[in-house]
């Protein structure tokens, strides 16, 4: 089973990457942008076939490896 | 209104990162950890407050800055 998990700074944490995008659009001629805010998306084949088990194990990854839960939250998604 | 563009590797686009990610899980002791894909999720609020002007701003930042479309594809949508 296929699981993705979404990984995006926490409100308030500065996303100098994020800064960096925006000033870049403006400078292509882009009018009017606002914040701009980077994550990451990570799509993992999981070998559970059960959606909680999946959700779970994929839960587990996040918090261990894939999202520094101090600064980052995320999402688990089942497609 | 606030988009958000995604960006992932197009199909059969080796995805060094993700196998970076794979090999790390499974030290953890992840069992059964099948393919891994990482990509990029770019929140942007725009001045635009109509839907399809706002998704079609967002296309067009993706086409220019957001994703190297030799490699890439991206999705718009609109939370």
């Amino acid at each position: 089973m296929k699981a993705i998990v979404t990984v995006t700074l926490k409100q308030g944490v500065l996303d100098p990457q994020g800064k960096a995008i925006g000033h870049a659009l403006e400078g292509l001629g882009f009018a009017g942008v606002g914040e701009v805010r980077v994550g990451k998306v990570i799509e993992i084949e999981l070998a559970e076939t059960e959606a909680s088990a999946a959700r779970a194990t994929a839960e587990a990854m996040a918090r261990r490896l894939l999202a520094n839960t101090v600064i980052e939250r995320f999402e688990v998604s089942l497609p």
